[in-house]
This record gives structure tokens, C-alpha cells and sequence, in this order.
């Protein structure tokens, strides 16, 4: 029998792309997704399905008859960083496996929230298992030869669509493996490209991903520049995330089958080996 | 008291060169070097020293008095592929530690001789710590995470002297790792860069080093092309390499000091930490 999951954030794009690509990956999408109180329309539709939009003022009282009609019910969140708490909350009371794939909010009251409760979930800050493989790795790397680049300088350099305020997470992350390394370097010189011009010419970006990608460059110089290494990766869209939420979902409900169900990440995942 | 090393291989270009290298981190250089029967030459002067080169007609006859003289006296080998069994015989028969860069010769055999005698030494296809960290790091992405990538396109570049005829060594073993985790991409594929228009205008070689530099890219491209990683080293000259060599140097003097002494690779010594 195919999973049921409700896609919460519709009808916003991400809710969208990721409601398609469970229908794409075949699971089996319920007409229902949780939104915010300032969305006006009441349904929306989605991969040729009707959904009906359900806000914080109605989604207890019809929550109930949803989960007795599609049993095993998964929720996929890509909602809005000030919703987080409140969903997972929400997802806690009425025991309902969740998959976090919305950044932001208090992420530590969100662990505890769902430890203590010893709730079925998959919360990972980035839903792409390529990108969490590359942060374990670099993090080995760190770990294992700390050594290795004594005395190199570390550049880094992340371009985003320009709505992107803040600086990249990801970016911060490893750049925290890297200073384990003893490398010098401030979370404050990761040079942020948010122009258009130089996300084209010098990021080559490829045009129509101007307004969503997610492009990163580490460089290492050796002290007498005759020694460089470089990484990079570089995300257009969002259909990678999409793929990586699909697949927590499916690992999520091939551990709840087996009793396993508790709090995982991306990393449980990655090496279930279940992704594609 | 400062370890006494012999540098063989003088008077090529990267004897020379580790030569003056151990010089400058405080080794003790003996003057004296193995070289081939057809150099002419019977002295050169390196570092500012005056050293004897020893061929393998008049070897024998002199090493006896050199080791007595030197006690503790440890071998670096930057000779010549044919001359790598060789030598391994010759330092094994007189009880020499030796750190092995020169690449080539019969591997098997010298590794075989080498475990047979249980004697002290580094051997290595590679004596940057940087590259060896590389390589390690995706061999641990390829064995925790193998499926990954699955599905994503490999393309492999790298860029040598001119002179340099084969497919690098580094860029063949990274790729078994590649293949490991399922990808599709055979050997012959590594896209070889020899001519120096494009070393400069594609690779962006520098041109002070057309005449010596490895610079290798490994991509990996999403089926749908929205998911590019790219990893890049990049070395000018062969300083990297000398340091690595006295780094190897270093620890198999501290080895053979502990008791320790026995045949380690260059991942030894860089899990040792001792390298610069």
C-alpha cells in the first residue's frame, strides 16, 4: 500500500514541487495541506488534484476525521520559519509522522520538542543528501587529518537568488569543519554574490536559475600560492530538495513499519542507502 | 640531534630540489647521493655542498664506510622508475630506512621486498599529504555513502607538462573511488590536457609552470543537470611534494626511534599529524 502524505505549505512553491514530486514518486498525496492564517484562498490545486487549505483557525477540528481516513498519514513540512514550532507542535499532539524540510525558527526547542516525545521524524537543515554527503566528508576530512592544510588560506564564495538575505547555511556549516582544521577564517568573510550580473558571469549561473539556486566555492591556497584545491557545488532550483524530502518519507515509513520509529536526519537517511 | 639523510637521485631536477629542502628544515645532508651509471658527472653542487654521486659500479664499495660515518643515515629516492627495485634491494641489503618518491618500477615486488624484511620505510605514489587527504576523504564518501551520486554524470580533466605521456596516477585511483559508488566512467575517459593553450586558457595553468604542474577537476553532474559538484586540485612545481618527503623523512626517523620502524604509506605519516 502506498503512503499517505500531506505536503503542508501549499500553495506555496516549494509545497507545490514537493506535492508533485510525491505524486511523481508515487505516493499517494491526501487533498489536504496545512498553511498559514493569512492565506486567502481555501483550496488550491496541485498535480491535477484539488486541495483543501486548512489554517491554524480549523485544522483541530478537522484533523481528526483526515487522520482516520488516511491511516499512517506522513506530513511533509515547507511551510514558513515562524510556523515550524507551532506545526511540529501540532504534528506531536496528534502523532503524526512529519518530515521537517522548512528552515528557520527555534530548531532547538523543535529537537527537544520531538526527543522528548520520542516522535517519528526526519529533520535535516537541507534536504539534499548530495549536499549532507559533502558536509560529512569535509567534516571527515577535518576530523581525521587536521593537519592536512596547516597554513592554508580558505576563500569562500556562495551566491544565491538575490531575495536571499542572510548568508548561506550550508556555507556556515562547513566552514565550521574547516576552522576545526585551525584554518583562519570568520563566517563573516563568505563572500555573498546577490547581483545578477555576477551571478552570470562570474558564477555561471545558468539564467533561468537567477531567482532559485544555491551555488558554493571553497577554496584552499597553500602560504606560497603554488597549491590550490576547490569545491564546489552548486544547486539550480529546488527539485533536488524536493527528491531528498521524498525519499525521508520513504525511510520514514519503512522505519515506522519496523518499529523504529523516533527523531532521524538526512544522515539516517543518506546511509539507509534508500535515496535516490 | 638532527637526522642524517641522503637524497638520491642528484642531480635531477627534484633531487635538487628535496635536497635543498631537507636543508632548509634542519636535516643533516650527507654528502653523498645515488645516481645513475650514465650520468657523467661525478660531483655536484647542491644547497651550497659539494656532493659525491655514487653509481651502481662503485656503490657497494664505498656504502659501508658512508654508514658508519652517518649512523642513523635515512634514504630519500627521487631516482628513476627503472632504477625504484633496484635501489629498494640495495637500501634492504644495508639495512637503509628509505622514503620512496620515486614513482614507477615494479610496485608489487618492491612492496613485497619491503614487508618480507620487515624494513623501515614510506612508500607512497604520491607525497603531497594534501593529495593523499583527498584522496582518502572520497574514498570514506564512496564507501559510507555509495549511492549518493547514483544516477550522476563523472567527468575527469587534468593537465600535466607536456612531457608527461601517461594519465596521471591520482586521477585513475580518485576514479576507482567514483566507480566504486556505481558510476559509470571508465579510465580512458579522463580527458588528458598536454598542450599549453589550453593548459593556459581553459585550466588556467600558470605559465611559469607549463614545464611542471598537475592540475586534475572531477565533476559530477546530475542526470537533469541542475546538480553540479566539482572538485579541483591544482599543484604548481613539485615544492609539495619535497615537503611531504622530509614530512615522510621526519616520522620514520621518529618511528624507528619508538621501535617502530616498519614499512608505512604517506596516510601514516598524515594521520600522525607531524606533516606541515
Amino acid at each position: 500500500m502506498a503512503t499517505f502524505v500531506m505536503v503542508n505549505g501549499i500553495p506555496g512553491n516549494m509545497g507545490r514541487l514537493v506535492a508533485e514530486t510525491c505524486v511523481a514518486r508515487g505516493l499517494e498525496l491526501v487533498p489536504f495541506s496545512l498553511t498559514g492564517e493569512m492565506i486567502v484562498e481555501n483550496e488550491a490545486e496541485v498535480a491535477g488534484r484539488k486541495i483543501i487549505l486548512l489554517k491554524p483557525s480549523n485544522r483541530e477540528a478537522l484533523i481528526g476525521d483526515i487522520l482516520k481516513k488516511y491511516s499512517g498519514l506522513i506530513c511533509i513540512d515547507y511551510t514558513h520559519p515562524t510556523a515550524v514550532n507551532d506545526n511540529a507542535t501540532f504534528y506531536v499532539n496528534h502523532k503524526i509522522p512529519f518530515v521537517m524540510g522548512t528552515t528557520g525558527g527555534d530548531r532547538e526547542a523543535l529537537i527537544k520538542l520531538v526527543a522528548e516525545a520520542n516522535h517519528p521524524s526526519v529533520i535535516a537543515p537541507n534536504m539534499s543528501k548530495q549536499i549532507v554527503a559533502f558536509q560529512t566528508m569535509i567534516e571527515y576530512l577535518a576530523t581525521e587529518f587536521p593537519t592536512a592544510f596547516d597554513g592554508y588560506q580558505l576563500s569562500v564564495v556562495e551566491s544565491h537568488q538575490k531575495t536571499k538575505a542572510d548568508t548561506s547555511g550550508t556555507a556556515r556549516a562547513v566552514v565550521q569543519s574547516f576552522q576545526k582544521m585551525g584554518l583562519d577564517f570568520d563566517d563573516s568573510r563568505i563572500e555573498m554574490v546577490r547581483d545578477e550580473k555576477n551571478q552570470l558571469e562570474r558564477m555561471h549561473v545558468p539564467a533561468p536559475y537567477l531567482g532559485g539556486h544555491a551555488f558554493h566555492t571553497y577554496s584552499l591556497d597553500s602560504a606560497d600560492g603554488t597549491v590550490h584545491f576547490e569545491f564546489q557545488h552548486n544547486i539550480c532550483g529546488r527539485s533536488v530538495y524536493a527528491e531528498g524530502s521524498v525519499d525521508a518519507v520513504n525511510f520514514l515509513a519503512e522505519q515506522i513499519a519496523k518499529g523504529n520509529g523516533k527523531q532521524f536526519n538526512m544522515m539516517d537517511v543518506l546511509r539507509s542507502g534508500k535515496m535516490r
